[in-house]
């Protein structure tokens, strides 16, 4: 059993998620910020790759204070579970993820995570171990439903994303596309990785709905048939 | 003076228009070809990059009969001018685009195209000689406006339409986003190159309309104030 997955994430209108130097760019608008802080409020974990707390240290909590006290009013925490896929324990201690707001975090590593840093890791996170050189994601997600977590909000980056659809284990993509071009074959964008190389193994979509919002574009698209 | 430039772009909902292989793959379906077969009809010139040329293949003929026949009796040639921006003069001599159907080519090319490769494809095609080591591509703009091209399509690939994007030579985006994920770093996406690094330097866009289209969506993007 594993978590509802859904991935949020906003790209240009040619599909770049920031620039090849990965600076944070904005990409959407305030009424794109309220709704994506309105489905982080309403998820059990949120869920970054190490590449993104690198790039932008983000700290992944509830912006809205209404939104954290309906949190609170329901028995939550505030935050929803912080989960960083980090296969080698990069994750500096430090890290905004690891500090701001309350409530639980978790670093999934590989075995191949030098051991003094995942004890670094643990005195701010819990620690999961799943996977020898990298993360496997249905192990860690396997573990997050035995923790709980029923809905699962994926914010990137496009690595970790990619790692979710080549192994099925995707059931929604937001896609916010913005008015803006950004360029770059470099650059990074919604899904990273090696890629699928057969049209046969592409993961198959069925648009939910979609949306004018913020001078760009809401999709909602659904994976396979659940 | 330059013609009106639009781009038409088919790609992943992930933001690829083929895999890391450059492999043709389906990303729309029947109603967007017919689509892409009238808009073609309805342009002066049809221009692609060599990566294009040599990845695909192409011919970028009208297909429909009926178009070709709506051409003809306006007094037009059947298919609209091919143009290729090729700055080393790499087209073969031998590709669909310079045999298949009636009607004027033209091969663009920088000074550093090897003069041999150009004799040859002077055989085939009007040979337009603009910059340096690439194709200075406002210069090519402006010879095919005094040639009377009006209206020009660009069908890609992503190191063209980036050029074009950098220089602000672009009227407008028709961007088909497709029913599936590829992924991949290194997959083609509608705009490669170098990309933008600074916000103040992101091309703007705005919707000109979005409609839903063979389980993908149609986004038409204007480009500026024009």
């Amino acid at each position: 059993m594993r978590p509802f997955v859904f991935i949020n994430v906003a790209m240009s209108a040619d599909g770049k998620i920031s620039t090849r130097e990965r600076r944070q760019v904005r990409i959407s608008g305030k009424e794109d910020f309220s709704r994506v802080d309105r489905i982080k409020a309403e998820s059990d974990a949120i869920m970054v790759g190490i590449g993104t707390v690198l790039a932008d240290n983000p700290s992944l909590t509830v912006k809205s204070p209404e939104l954290r006290a309906e949190r609170r009013s329901a028995g939550k925490d505030e935050h929803p579970v912080r989960v960083v896929v980090d296969s080698l324990g990069k994750t500096p201690p430090s890290a905004d993820i690891l500090h701001k707001g309350t409530g639980k975090r978790i670093v999934a590593v590989s075995r191949k995570a030098p051991l003094e840093k995942v004890e670094a890791l643990r005195k701010h996170a819990a620690v999961i171990v799943a996977g020898d050189a990298t993360v496997d994601l249905a192990v860690l997600l396997d573990d997050l439903y035995r923790q709980g977590v029923r809905r699962l909000m994926v914010e990137g980056g496009g690595t970790l994303i990619w790692g979710l659809f080549a192994q099925g284990l995707v059931d929604e993509l937001q896609t916010f596309v913005g008015n803006i071009v950004i360029g770059g074959k470099d650059a990074p964008t919604p899904a990273d990785g090696t890629g699928f190389l057969r049209e046969e193994d592409f993961t198959r979509l069925r648009i939910i709905e979609a949306t004018r919002f913020d001078d760009g574009l809401l999709i909602r698209w659904g994976v396979g048939k659940r």
